[in-house]
């Protein structure tokens, strides 16, 4: 059994781990912590923890974290970049859900966060979160882990996840722009209270934000290696969770003699040893009500032949694979346990 | 392990089922028949299913369903007093979600369902699935079990748990009419395709239906003991699962001096047991969404000293403690098993 | 045209009474205020006026308020029991939405609100804005106005005016305790951004609030004459508009003998004469979608003849009917207008 | 006073066109058809008419269709082309609403809708039914018109719509690929219902479907003027009306040097006579909630320099300014009355 810490347990993202680590049978949920819940039963906050679970949130100094394996950190940008490298000196290991570890130039983060970053010396060696596209690094981290050493996982936000999981099997077949459109569920906008996240707000709308601006476009060109070329627009559509990607890619001279069939089968290659990426049979698009509440990408493709483009399209939950989900799944990968352990849940069939 | 078939596993009760028999560790689940949508893929009718589960429907005759130890029969009222007579006679354990032998009295079933019961011996010995109200039954059919006879098990309506859950320990107290006013979510109204179902029908919209006509009536009169007393008003409300009940009760004279205290120590005793039900903290009251896709029921009290009632409410998941969840439950005490096995999931916490 | 003020612009109720007074032709819009707001844009705050209104918000206490000839007061309670006599004193007619003069009975005002009255002396002339059930007093207030003076209208609740539209041709009937459980859209909660009218914690969920405690109940009870006999409960649920309430009448021994009929007749009758209110036909209930944008409420009825029990529920739009669209059409009748008056929209069909 | 009436009133453009003939001060609504609900009261299937219009369906062959000044027609494609020209021979305007007359080539029309055109006669000289792109067609309808002659308009569809509002004034910059990729409410599959339309499956998605294959595809080329270079994704998502379409346009290397200010200017001129179409706020993106029930469209435009890119999303109510909202305002222009009759209604401000 690990002892589990996490940080930032108060937002959407933290009570899912919350509850996936409840559930997990080589975690101990030992600490999690709120500055601004401080003191609150868990219950209190989510009142489906209620008769389950009877933590209290406690600050995110409570020397308890110090006695944790591993934590999990679900705190907003600045917060991981300040703490994690204490956590690491300690011996812990440390998933981090935000983006202080994610992009390796430290240029990059600073001009699109327009904030200092106080450990840019561990942007080099952070392992990026993201196992479908980024194997090798969690197996670094894996070797490393199992070497005694405390380790640093990046995950990858849930845009990034979600748009690289539909482009990365198709891109080297692509040339120029880039196109992702792609569609969020509310979760996305945080828990806080605001007049966009009202329910009277979003219901009944849809609408773009964060046009040619959102901060995930230097993340997705990273993984995906295509710098400048992205065209990213993210929407808010009414729903609690889930997340679409629709990605369009022009096709080089070469890859327009391709077929369907096979860009399908380079996909269903990449993606044949991951127990969550799903390639939907021909013709069928994914749903994010497939996979909401589950780890699982479902991901589809078509040809728009007289155009030269290949359109592909994935769907995740925003909480869960764009976020504590694939936590869980690096963690269980570092500490060298199945990928999918307290992963398997499937989505409610309705 | 336990051989395990679903009658009727096309529907939403019956994919709920195919959900958590698959994670169950002591079921396999060995035969899923629809009649109507026979021959498809389980995961062509719910993608949720794609690459998790490979079956396929199969028509209610399949032979399989003969290998069987325990049945589910998710199936419309009439289906199942036709079969489960033969399903027993060969030692399958029969757990019925449809409302077939949920009624004692022939005459009571025939003038409500409008049709004749064709196996009305049955409904003496059927053990009726409701196990907070019922344990003593649960604990007979699971003796039966255990002395090697298949066990009939006829689980509760969705109203009826709710509505039963939220005044059953407050009921002997009241006197006169009994007013049950409740919500459910669309899946309530089942998987067909109707001008009731379609989306923008349910959608933005709430409203009263089945009124003074419901044929939960009669069952929850059953369970209560309140024959001709109940008014039971069930509402549409635009959510895809979720049932709420709120029940009034007029205190006889004695119990209006009771104070709300008093009875939430009744309620905490009437509860003190079950894993599921979980009465919340004072001054609290429950919400759909805090367990929707979980076996858990959250009751909540208050008391209108002026008018001399009691007001309690009880939210639960339709298609979970309202069906699905409820005759695993049922299966697992009667197997004796953990009653929580494989219903241990908590509600996605936003 | 009459110079019109909109007190409390800024909510709900305020904004849609932008929307009917900017379609009057015989209302001039003149000057909207909101505290909160003072300076910015109506389609700053509701880009749904973006190129239709240009006005910005002003403070409540704007020197242009005092040109009005009437004012419409949207704001919370205890804002108009301190202006109100001044704009009376000045000849300005007042329509207030607040609770602030419902009550005829200072007493019961202050006991559930828990402030002193600081205008008493104007609950005993207030005129109640509840023309169907208060017709005599609107013919009054019109009077008066006729004859020169300003005057005071109390509109009445969204909860009470669903509440009594449903029940007052049959209370007379009945007897004992009156159950009215009541669901109502998130708007009803304000436009404020609270952890409960987040998006996330209101969608997919209903649940009770404000059990044997909501201020609407000496309301209701007022109007249908049943001090001490009313249990209201109201409910939310995930829609943005909308309210929907179910009454139990519990019949005298009397009125046991009564059919259907004879109380559809009742129902028909009281409601000749009303252009808003519409009693369904037999076996219809009313969809809040239906009345949603409008000010029409849709009524039903049905009998419990077991139980001896009346059922009437009412379907609003609760910031129309329930509130903007009420005092319009009580200020329509109070200047001498057709009670139509910029009020005869349909509602989307769909 | 100009007699109308709607064959194919029962569908959701159909009843919308009912609600805005209704309120219309030159249109007397004579005869609503639908050969699949004749017979029925309009109230019985939409009960937002109950007490407001007593019509009934009748079947599309009703001889009072020949007795109406014009027609709209909301039918599924192939009806039109086979009625439309008796009832041009017999002097009646018809604005037809389906995809019948809006391909001017007869070949690119057969290839994608699969039958054949049984009127082709008719696609030369059908007036293109999208006012603020084809202003000039609109001007020789009212001419033909004015001049005693029957017109015949082909209202756009609603994709083709809000993405060519979207793009118009920005397409003469533009090179290559065209990404258009939009999202619609439920209303959009129309009516009939099926497992995707049903509130379980539609509730809480949001999908693709119609990839590189939907049918509105030639129609924005044509639209545009961009034959061959369109990537056209429509997206479903959980809102009953509603329709947004995000267009990313690549800049030739001329317009790169442009700035946002530049291209605002040109939205500003392109939409500057136009009453229903507004350029929101620098930085502000179109909700499509501010603008349902309503015929108006709000545009927004971002510049991505990096990649050379403009990023254009138009909002419209698909129903409205989609359907039958235009329609009416198609009827209007080739009428010679303001644009804007009927068509005023604001947005429900929450």
């Amino acid at each position: 059994m690990y002892k589990v810490g996490i940080i930032g347990a108060a937002g959407y993202a933290g009570a899912e781990l919350m509850r996936i680590v409840l559930r997990h049978p080589e975690f101990d949920l030992h600490v999690v912590t709120s500055n601004s819940d401080a003191g609150n039963a868990v219950a209190s906050l989510y009142p489906a923890f209620q008769g389950v679970c009877d933590l209290c949130f406690s600050r995110h100094d409570d020397p308890a974290v110090l006695e944790c394996d591993l934590v999990f950190m679900a705190t907003p940008h600045t917060v991981a970049m300040k703490s994690a490298p204490s956590y690491l000196e300690k011996g812990i290991t440390v998933v981090d859900l935000s983006a202080d570890y994610r992009l390796r130039s430290q240029e990059t983060y600073e001009a699109w966060y327009k904030v200092e970053h106080t450990s840019p010396e561990l942007l080099a060696t952070a392992c990026f979160g993201q196992p479908e596209t980024h194997p090798e690094e969690m197996a670094r981290a894996a070797a490393d882990f199992a070497a005694g050493k405390a380790v640093l996982v990046a995950c990858a936000g849930c845009y990034p996840t979600a748009t690289s999981l539909a482009a990365a099997p198709g891109v080297s077949f692509s040339q120029g722009v880039v196109v992702a459109d792609a569609i969020s569920g509310v979760t996305g906008a945080g828990r806080s209270a605001t007049a966009r996240t009202h329910y009277c707000s979003a219901n009944e709308n849809f609408e773009a934000y964060g046009v040619a601006s959102h901060r995930h476009t230097p993340e997705i060109e990273q993984i995906l290696g295509i710098e400048g070329r992205l065209v990213f627009t993210p929407h808010l559509a009414p729903a609690s969770r889930g997340l679409l990607s629709t990605v369009t890619l022009q096709l080089t001279d070469e890859a327009r003699g391709m077929s369907l069939a096979d860009f399908r089968r380079r996909y269903s290659e990449a993606y044949a040893d991951s127990p969550f990426v799903t390639l939907l049979p021909e013709g069928q698009q994914p749903k994010t009500s497939s996979v909401v509440g589950t780890n699982f990408a479902h991901v589809g493709i078509a040809l728009n032949e007289t155009a030269g483009c290949l359109i592909a399209t994935c769907a995740i939950d925003n909480i869960v694979k764009g976020a504590a989900g694939q936590a869980v799944q690096c963690a269980n990968l570092v500490l060298g346990l199945p990928a999918n352990t307290a992963l398997s849940t499937v989505a409610n069939p309705s």
